[in-house]
């Protein structure tokens, strides 16, 4: 029987792909747990009160070919602009050595957040040649891993002033006024929560007042380049902390920040080969001095030994993260833009300190060239120095109208600050051509400039013509370390990038089951739009009549993520989670205030919740109460009743998360909302869990109003071995005014003109086409289905493995959610061993470990997500039952408690060639071959167990010496 | 002092990413040769008199940003209208996870041909996967690894016919006249060479005639279908051997040839994922009777054991090829094209049996409709059954006029076969809406018809209506294989993708030092563009005017070429070198014919030279004479005036390799050039070194004819694994008429009416812009320099390895040219180690063994190209000395030597988990760590040595049983 075209039409074909189990093996999962059919196990799981009464309407699925097709539309209505306008945002060439084997590689795309360190060395070492860049650059002896944008690296550097200077008394944060708009936006907003008292005025001025610290910019927005190394002198004397934002590119040139004295030094690094993605992601640069160590925001790489005595990289002085710090946090970071860093990191290797120097002088050059045209020609600039940038300033009205016409007609952008006033920067992408296209656009088309002459001329005179006069050149050299030195051709590079690659397990190796961050695939087909020019290439500050097609791709996926969440209005803008927890509690703290009811300000947060929640609490100026949870991780209605009450006339919001962090769809949840409301509070849901939600139910239909949206863990975007994250926010329409807004761009919208928590008006917009594409290509019946997969996926897990492990929480039917716990502690009690064996011996299976210790210590949560198939999560399985059984031999006394293939975990070849092996108790073959299925597919952890307490104790934070290596 | 703007272009970029060695290295090596310069270096090494006296004239070079963006212009002016001109080319969807993890990814497109099967088990197992589609789908035995195209693969099945067939003395090769007029027009061409005479009549002819083969095609050009049972029979009793040409996709759902008894079975798997790419290239498949095993043209994956008794794939039967043969050869086929039939395999995997079949259907679906609405409207259709094919006939002139207009209005290409004729081919990507396009094209605006409405229709209908009847269905399972049925979510398929590169030595991990094959970089820059969908979506036969971008390329790369070569045209037909040797010959054998001395056939071919010339020879219908070597491989001169005198009235041409296969500058090249000449011959100059004359002399400037390039070896076409190739050919302005033409695509050139060597017009042009990115990128500065930094190299390490290994030729100032050969013969004397050995052994030190025994045996040839850098070279000398060292342990008697790190070369896994390893006399560390930097990036073979002759006597070439991997 020839079946029909509909049947044929193959739309649900990408809902095949992206889901692991088939059909068949869905049936046998179903069949194995005891359920009829994913609506059945759903129907187990979820109670029907929070069941969504109707389909999502996201659409129907699609094929990848249609996906694509109707994307490529949407691309085609960015019309892309050369663009001068500068302001943190730059042309730039993406090595394709670097686009190619990093950026649309998933080796590197698909990696997790190096929380193994011993499967993760390879973006550990990249990370720490960022950090290397960064301390090489600005001059100063410690850097961050990365952070999310310039403007927000700016508040941590003001948070970081407050907290290290010992004007303890002051509570002014001084800021220039020629910083970046944007970047004074964030501040700003950061500072009313913290209730810092920012004040703006002449950088010569800060002096005049009583402050813990000060922000210069070098180069200012206007391209001027001055020498502030008196005024920092000045302000260290006031015991104030100075930091200064820089330009990357410039520093290759310039006399460092540090060399002036700063204390903090922050900026973009997103010319270093990153596209400008409409915004983001890039990674944001920080360096302090030492002294700052241990307050550094965010993530720092650093160097400590394996159990062999070998070197080897992990995260350094973990415990200052926020989810310890919890309710004192002054920072919620919780990410890096870890790809992103990797990216620039290679972009100066591939160059190394020459070909920088070469990029960055030719930038400077044309600079002079045109500085030097227009100036022959009577036009006044603001800045007297520059690196890439000039300010054209006074003009007259009406030039600035003819001028606007010819460079819309040239199909360019300037920097239109004022009626009289515009500024150019260029970038490594500018042609000598392009020089002559602004001075016709500048000039007229009579302009009768020669390049070349003027080239000619500029040679003839003095150095002092230069931009960059002699006293403001850097003089120490940089990139000095070999690994910035070998890896110039591309042969070479490419072998870099696999060497390290190799190092690291990625999803293209073996599921990542983590709990609570939704290792599922990245599509490529969802990938490989945010290589196409017309979303990598756009400025954020464009004219929004040029960026029409990222208007529609916000717009469309706003409406699906509104149809998904229940929720009235999208804020794209927080560029991570944790930014849009804060983004969140932003809002409902405007909220009360256009209620006139400022005096709002606890925030309940059970104490089950993501240490996130306490630290955005915190950042936002709440006052945070923990409320009791019942042993299953259920909130504690009782208490949270009597403190709702309590708190009644200055409760502003709960933070839950749903399902639980345990893990369980809460009956509860409902009468939360309820009860929270009725005490004039707005209900925040965390969305770290959404996976578990769409399709089914939803933030919205619970009763929340607002919550973050992870898009890289939900919808897609993948974690780029430890960022970039994505997280917008939903809100319902009563906070929608209340959303975060910004000073370049208008949309039109209530909450334009509120202040902005990102850089980019539409946070990393440049990422939004994969969950876009995830989908438009699912459509709601692959969405839906996911979630389902999701459930089952968690449930076969639990159940296969809970004769071996006990399962530490389950909610109806005994059922979990979309993951769930292994309960180690009494194992470890028995035995010894403990969850991070357990963990570092997955890795000789071939696997990452699961989420460990949280939400409760002593605990693997894992979260298999709904694209692992059967066969890898039997896989798994088996690996877990295998190490029970490794387990059972050290409870027997069969293997010593110091000397069996668990604590000795992972093994590495070194183990194996060691003739000293011959003295464990057990073969080579089980150390490093436990099963036949690692046999056919081993990945090699490359160090041994790390010390991490040995890391801190001898913080060091850069390159290694060659030497050492040897 | 600020460097001008002229230096700082940066325009040289591109050639300090493409040649290894930086400046400093450069001198550090010239240092260490005792050379002054580059210039230097080569004057020592080129006799004057072969140097060219000016520079090439290709252009200045370019930045990649430049080059991108200049044929990103080129691109834009091809017009890529849908496709149904059908006829072998059809639309396909590239499926994203294998386009981003197979085609776009070095660890599979550098990879070199599977000559060391230990290092190369993943490709090997793809391939060995296409060979199980190829026979799964043909319903025959035994699959060749892949053969060019369609039509060459046509020709093959008649030198095949021709060789088992009974009928001894019969010449007649029937070829039916519904096969694609390209296939014959190949067919037509080789027969001449063999003196074969073929005769075109209707199938149903064929059993009139005495022949030794007859060649059917099924689905025919019309895209009709037979059932050619009876006629096979029939021709089987003439002891004739049946040829089927056919469509891989119909196969599907169409009773396989093999049911209906042909003998040989094949045709092309470019719509299993493929792109069209202007012609090529593409995989085609061949699949015949078992009986027929040592006849087969081509490479044959097989399955055998290692030394440990563990399955491992292999090459089988390679002493069958071409190299062997020699002059007895009826086949030169020489290479494979390894990366398309990878994703044709991989395609077969992803969809696996049920999504191949919802794909065909669909086809089918849409074709019947089509039909169906046609029929409706009193359209003729030449064919009562079909696939995915509808002929129009007959047609009013007046329609076929209309209908053209209204296709080119609605940017769509019909097949137009006459006046009165037209077909229309559908393919995967056809959708519904293109079915009412298709209507409106043939039948105008008002055609009425509704696509669901006839499908209901055709519902209600019978059965019978389908294209494809009953009796023609196919009713065994094909795919069964648990490959095919297990990867069809994308995360498993990524990761079994992952999981064979992962078993593969590649490029992008180190040198491959592979004599003769200049395996150097394949830049990102230049294959980016192979993807984007102007070059990759045009159909080979579309008219010009769409393909003006094509046209400008292939204008521009020639002009280029010319300069290189300098010679005074380039035909780009010869989809591989062996077929461009073919090309070549046949052009030098026309111009004969045409001065009326068609009994010039006698080729004169030096003893040193590569196996592949007299093959070539051979298939061109010439008698091959040897003429003698001196014992530096140089032409004895004397022999060759002899032979050259002997043989001047039949004397055709000579074939030479220049530098010599021994890797020296004859002196004597422009002499043997007159001396040819003069006796009324042609020169070919095989362009296998070409890599060491670009820039310094040329085959022109020498003196040949004609030569074909290897655009995969110098001109940076990636070698695939093992294809594809590209062998264009360069002749003088009197051999220009005389190259390929084409049947289909007339250029307007004196050749056009000329037989073809390939299926497409300009052979693999979809890889052409490779070579054409890398002159333009290059330049004239860049490419002379790869010449001199590929001498440099080799002279480095034949210096450096001198004192350790004797080198076998060395020429002027005991310099070599671009390779270097090592003599083994007097180690194995001595210690009874192998080159075999050797090169295993260099696998354990993260290496790909150079060539072995050629051009002598014994010896192994190292060419590492300029792209590698001091430091990779170093590491391999490091590595050739240290086995040196392990060898004087065997010749000393410390290792035995039938137990010692060379003998037991390659080490695996499976070895040093071994408790048996500790009875050999070396440690682990020593087999595999045997320097630091193999511990710094390992790469595990993954199988011991196999053994070849177990495979060849248990040949076993399909997919290996699942039990049988446990």
């Amino acid at each position: 029987m020839t079946a029909t075209l509909t049947q044929l039409e193959q739309h649900d074909r990408f809902i095949r792909r992206h889901i692991g189990p088939n059909n068949a093996q869905q049936a046998a999962m179903l069949d194995a747990i005891g359920a009829t059919s994913l609506n059945d196990l759903t129907a187990q799981i979820v109670p029907e009160s929070i069941r969504l009464p109707q389909a999502l309407g996201t659409g129907e699925p699609c094929s990848e070919a249609e996906g694509l097709s109707s994307l490529r539309q949407v691309a085609n209505k960015n019309n892309v602009f050369k663009s001068y306008i500068g302001a943190g945002y730059y042309g730039t060439h993406v090595p394709s050595v670097i686009l190619r084997n990093v950026l649309e590689n998933p080796g590197w795309y698909t990696a997790y957040t190096p929380y193994q360190p011993e499967i993760a060395q390879g973006r550990l070492e990249a990370i720490l040649n960022f950090q290397q860049v960064s301390m090489d650059l600005t001059g100063l002896d410690l850097a961050s891993s990365s952070l999310l944008d310039e403007a927000t690296a700016a508040s941590e550097a003001m948070a970081l002033a407050k907290r290290v200077s010992k004007a303890k008394k002051a509570n002014i944060f001084y800021v220039a006024d020629d910083v970046f708009p944007h970047t004074l936006d964030v501040i700003q907003t950061r500072a009313e929560c913290f209730g810092f008292e920012v004040v703006v005025g002449p950088a010569s001025e800060a002096v005049n007042y009583d402050l813990f610290g000060a922000l210069l910019q070098y180069t200012n927005r206007h391209g001027q380049i001055d020498d502030r190394s008196e005024l920092i002198k000045a302000l260290h004397d006031k015991k104030a902390i100075v930091a200064v934002a820089a330009d990357l590119m410039s520093l290759v040139l310039l006399k460092s920040p540090g060399e002036m004295g700063a204390d903090v030094v922050f900026g973009s690094s997103q010319r270093f080969g990153v596209p400008m993605g409409y915004g983001g992601p890039h990674a944001a640069f920080f360096t302090a001095r030492d002294m700052h160590k241990r307050s550094m925001p965010g993530r720092i790489i650093g160097v400590s030994q394996d159990t062999r005595g070998k070197r080897a990289l992990r995260m350094a002085m973990q415990t200052r993260e926020q989810h310890i710090r919890r309710e004192k946090a002054n920072s919620n970071i919780c990410t890096a833009q870890v790809l992103l860093a990797n990216m620039a990191s290679f972009y100066a290797v591939f160059h190394g300190p020459q070909g920088l120097k070469t990029i960055a002088e030719r930038i400077l050059r044309l600079t002079d060239i045109l500085a030097s045209g227009l100036q022959s020609k009577g036009v006044t600039l603001l800045n007297n120095r520059w690196f890439d940038t000039l300010t054209l300033d006074p003009l007259t009205k009406a030039d600035v109208t003819a001028i606007k016409v010819r460079a819309k007609a040239a199909e360019i952008n300037l920097r239109i600050d004022s009626e009289t006033r515009l500024g150019i920067s260029l970038d490594e992408t500018t042609e000598r051509q392009d020089i002559y296209t602004l001075f016709e656009v500048i000039l007229g088309p009579d302009h009768d400039l020669d390049v070349a002459v003027l080239d000619d001329e500029l040679l003839q005179a003095s150095a002092a013509q230069s931009g960059i006069p002699e006293s403001f050149k850097r003089t120490d050299p940089i990139l000095t370390h070999p690994t910035f030195n070998r890896y110039q051709s591309e042969t070479e590079m490419m072998r870099y990038i696999k060497r390290l690659e190799n190092k690291d397990l990625a999803l293209n190796h073996s599921m990542i089951s983590l709990g609570s961050c939704t290792m599922k695939l990245n599509a490529v087909t969802e990938m490989l739009p945010i290589s196409w020019p017309e979303f990598a290439n756009m400025h954020p500050f464009c004219p929004l009549d040029q960026a029409q097609g990222y208007a529609q791709l916000i717009e469309e996926l706003s409406d699906w993520l509104v149809k998904i969440t229940g929720y009235d209005a999208i804020c794209m803008q927080p560029n991570s989670g944790a930014q849009g927890e804060y983004a969140g509690l932003l809002a409902i703290k405007k909220y009360h205030q256009s209620r006139d009811e400022s005096h709002r300000n606890i925030c309940l947060i059970p104490q089950s919740a993501h240490g996130t929640n306490p630290a955005s609490a915190q950042l936002a100026g709440m006052k945070v109460v923990v409320t009791a949870c019942d042993k299953d991780g259920n909130i504690d209605m009782d208490d949270l009743t009597a403190k709702a009450s309590e708190m009644s006339d200055n409760l502003s919001c709960i933070m839950i998360t749903y399902p639980s962090t345990h893990g369980v769809y809460e009956e509860s949840v409902k009468a939360i909302c309820e009860l929270i409301h009725q005490h004039g509070g707005q209900v925040y849901l965390d969305g770290a869990n959404m996976n578990a939600q769409v399709g089914i139910t939803s933030p919205g239909f619970i009763g929340a109003d607002v919550s973050h949206l992870n898009l890289h863990k939900t919808f897609a975007i993948p974690h780029g071995g430890g960022g970039p994250g994505m997280g917008p926010i939903g809100v319902k329409a009563h906070l929608a005014p209340f959303v975060a807004g910004h000073t370049q761009v208008k949309t039109g919208l209530a909450s334009d003109n509120n202040g902005a928590v990102s850089a980019a008006p539409f946070g990393s917009a440049g990422i939004l086409p994969i969950s876009y594409m995830y989908i438009k290509l699912l459509g709601t019946k692959g969405v839906t289905e996911s979630t389902q997969v999701a459930m089952l996926n968690a449930n076969y897990i639990s159940q296969k493995l809970s004769s071996h492990y006990p399962i530490l929480y389950t909610g109806r039917h005994q059922r979990v959610a979309h993951e769930c716990i292994l309960d180690l502690r009494p194992l470890k009690e028995a035995s010894g061993v403990t969850e991070m064996d357990i963990a570092k011996r997955l890795n000789d299976y071939g696997f990452h470990a699961p989420t460990m210790s949280f939400p409760v210590a002593g605990t693997l949560m894992i979260e298999p997500t709904e694209s692992e198939s059967k066969v890898e999560i039997d896989r798994f399985i088996d690996a877990m039952i295998a190490i029970r059984n490794e387990i059972a031999k050290v409870e027997s006394g069969e293997w010593p408690i110091d000397n069996n293939p668990l604590c000795n975990a992972p093994h590495t070849m070194d183990d194996i060639i060691d003739p000293a092996f011959d003295t464990r108790p057990y073969s080579r073959e089980q150390a490093v071959f436990p099963t036949e299925a690692v046999k056919a597919n081993k990945f090699w952890p490359s160090v041994n167990r790390i010390d991490d307490v040995f890391g801190d104790r001898n913080l060091f934070c850069a390159c290694v010496p060659m030497d050492e290596y040897k």
